[in-house]
C-alpha cells in the first residue's frame, strides 16, 4: 500500500510535527504526552488540540510523511535498467542516507509506529510491508538468476534492513564517518553477504 | 564490566520478574506501571513493593540476569582454540539461540535497559559495551590476519549484532524456520559479508 498523498502543512502544524518527532524519538511515543508536547511548543494544550485531536493523529502524520520519503527516494531505483547488484547497492545507500538525514523520523518509521491505534496501525504495517517487498523481490530475483546465493528472501531482507536500521540510534554528525562512508560500509558488507561466489 | 553475580530468587520474586519481563516486552517499560504489574500478578501494589521498591529495580534485575546468560554462554567461545571464523560462527549462532529462547528478555537486553535510571543505566551500558567488545576484538583480529576483510571493527560489530537482534521481534516458535535454521542463515550471511575473499 502506497502511503497517502501528503497535504501541505501550515507553519504551525509543521512546527508541531517537527517538535513531536524530536520528543517521540527522545522519550518514546508512550513516554511522551500531549501536555509535554504543548510545553515544548510553549503553547496551551487546548491550542495544540485545535490542530491535532490526538497523539495518535500526530504519530500518523509523522509516520506517513516519513514513509513517503522512503517510497519516493528508494523505490524508483528498483525499476532502473541496471544490474540487480547495482540497484540493490544504491537502494541500500539511499535508504541509509535517508535514515541519517532524518534520525528522529527514522526512529518512528522503524519502531514507534507500532504504537499507532487501529485502523492506522494496520494501514501502516501494510505500508512498511510493501516497502520491504521491493527488497524481497530483488533478493529473490538475484537468487533465481544466480547473482546472489539462494537464500530465504523474506528472512534475508529483514536481516539486511536491520543491519542498516540501527545507525539512527548511533550516528553522530560530528563523528569520524561521513554519510557516504557509512553507506559504503553497509552496502559492501551486505552485498558481500548476498553474492553467490561468497 | 562483567554483570554482577546473580543471587538465587524466592519463588515469589522469580514470578514477579517473569511476569514483568512479559509485561515490559509487550507494553514497553515506559508504558507499563507497577500497578499494571501488580494486577497481572493478582496481588495488591503494597505487596509488590515489599519485594521490589521500584520499577527500575525490577528492570535492573531482569537486565543483569539476561546479560549474565549472554556472558556465560557466548563469550567463552571467543577463547577456544579454533579458527577465528569457527569461533565467530558459533558465537553468532549461540547469541541468536539465546535471543530465540528468551524473546522477552532479549527485548530488554537490546532496548528497554536504556530506560534504567542512573547509576544503573551507565553500569548496564558498560556491560553491553564489553559484551560487544568481544566481537569487535575478533573482527579486528580477523582483519589483521587476513581471514576477514579490513573493516571498521566497531561499526561492523554493530551491523552484525543488529543483523541478528531483530529476530526477537519476529520469531514465532510455530513458524517454518527452526532455531537451527535461523542460526545457520544468520551465520552464513554475516560471515560471507566478512570473509576476505568476498
Amino acid at each position: 500500500m502506497i502511503p497517502p498523498e501528503i497535504q501541505p502543512l501550515s507553519d504551525r502544524k509543521a512546527e508541531i510535527l517537527s517538535t513531536a518527532r524530536g520528543l517521540f524519538s527522545r522519550k518514546g511515543f508512550l513516554g511522551a504526552s500531549m501536555r509535554d508536547l504543548a510545553a515544548e511548543l510553549d503553547i496551551q494544550p487546548p491550542s495544540l488540540y485545535s490542530h491535532y485531536t490526538s497523539k495518535d493523529e500526530i504519530l500518523w502524520e509523522i509516520a506517513i510523511r516519513c514513509a513517503r520519503q522512503f517510497y519516493e527516494t528508494v523505490l524508483p531505483i528498483a525499476k532502473e535498467d541496471t544490474s540487480i547488484e547495482d540497484r540493490l547497492n544504491r537502494m541500500i545507500r539511499q535508504h541509509a542516507a535517508l535514515i541519517l538525514a532524518n534520525q528522529d523520523a527514522a526512529a518512528i518509521f522503524h519502531q514507534e509506529w507500532e504504537h499507532l491505534a487501529e485502523p492506522r496501525r494496520s494501514r501502516f504495517a501494510k505500508i512498511t510491508f510493501d516497502y520491504e517487498e521491493a527488497f524481497v523481490k530483488m533478493i529473490r530475483e538475484g537468487g533465481e538468476s544466480g547473482v546472489f546465493r539462494k537464500v530465504e528472501p523474506k528472512f534475508t531482507t529483514s536481516m539486511v534492513l536491520s543491519g542498516i536500521s540501527w545507525i539512527y540510534r548511533w550516528y553522530k554528525p560530528e563523528g569520524s564517518m561521513t554519510v557516504e562512508d557509512i553507506g559504503n560500509h553497509l552496502a559492501d558488507f551486505l552485498l558481500a553477504g548476498l553474492r553467490s561466489n561468497a
